[in-house]
């Protein structure tokens, strides 16, 4: 009987679902194909039908994962007032099972590549899903700015710097205070919404941080 | 005769250097300790007396190279007029051949852990150079910012954002000038210099996304 795309597909997550549980368990680096091969119980020829290489593998784990979380959240997205999506985009949080696992193993190795790599797919992932958002709040006039696709990619990759670790040096809760004050001016300079909004962003980053903190 | 730690450091220096080599010729993934230690010319035990893993001689690599891009930078800047520090420090290019063959590597090497990492460290080297200048531009009312350490750290991340590849995605030249308008901009906006040196700074990197390109 021929095997199915749909076989594939769902082999495939399974397989991806081990590969996370064996990186957590051995640490991405000290993980070698044959591990994933015995976890998987597949032959060396049979892993190679779905993936070429570790690296293959990683960027695997971290697209389903990225995708698990942004399915959710575009469907919650449509549900909510135009000027109330930005701040539900960036301070939701996964419910998905596996994307927590990751982001957690990521988080607990920092200055990995597992940690590069995730920040860097996630950049990718979100601008489209922010821009989207950004556009509307332009067309309604909540926002105004030239540059409301420019602003999206600006905002994502600002955002991880002020609450990820490892791309600005390490500092105190003040400190990471002072960055979310500056932040929140440059955005209200240049995006212009209504006072009551860029204080809802900055308590909700406060937030966040405190929450980070502990 | 007892060795001084001058010989330590020369002899850590040449180290660095044939390490360098090593990994351009082979890679950095594909580069063992063993093949290190054969460059070096060293026993196992003599490579750890300098070197506990190889993640350490990448990073003995990358502080070596941005030492020497630096110290350069910063005797150059105390020559220069305070408001023309800024486009010094971002546009003047590195004549250094190690620093010169690091970067290489890294753009030929992009989604990788050097590129990752050199990226990682030339944030934490520059930022203060950087905090440096915009304190200084503040005392004299050149910029106007309540933020100058903070739009220190911000510029140079968005800096590397908008010139190097994997952070955002790949985009044609003029969407490239766009997100340098954007940038430009925000800075305006935030910093408050005259118009002149905004047009200057959008020239400057006008030049330096079209050099890329070729």
């Amino acid at each position: 009987m021929p095997r199915t795309n749909k076989d594939f597909d769902s082999r495939k997550e399974q397989l991806i679902q081990l590969a996370l549980e064996q990186f957590i368990e051995k640490g991405y680096e000290n993980t070698t194909i044959t591990d994933l091969q015995k976890c998987f119980g597949l032959t060396k020829g049979g892993l190679y039908h779905y993936f070429r290489s570790k690296e293959e593998i990683l960027d695997a784990v971290i697209e389903y994962g990225l995708m698990q979380e942004t399915k959710g959240l575009i469907e919650e997205l449509e549900q909510i007032p135009v000027e109330k999506k930005l701040i539900h985009f960036f301070f939701s949080t996964t419910t998905n099972a596996f994307t927590k696992n990751l982001f957690k193993y990521s988080k607990n190795n920092s200055s990995s590549i597992v940690t590069y790599r995730l920040r860097e797919k996630t950049t990718k992932i979100l601008v489209p899903i922010l821009k989207n958002i950004m556009n509307q709040n332009i067309e309604s006039g909540f926002y105004k700015s030239k540059y409301p696709d420019e602003m999206s990619e600006f905002s994502i990759i600002l955002a991880q710097a002020i609450t990820e670790a490892g791309m600005l040096s390490e500092t105190d809760l003040d400190h990471k205070k002072k960055r979310i004050d500056a932040i929140v001016d440059m955005w209200s300079k240049c995006m212009k919404p209504p006072a009551e909004h860029i204080h809802e962003l900055k308590m909700n980053l406060y937030k966040l941080i405190s929450a980070e903190e502990n």
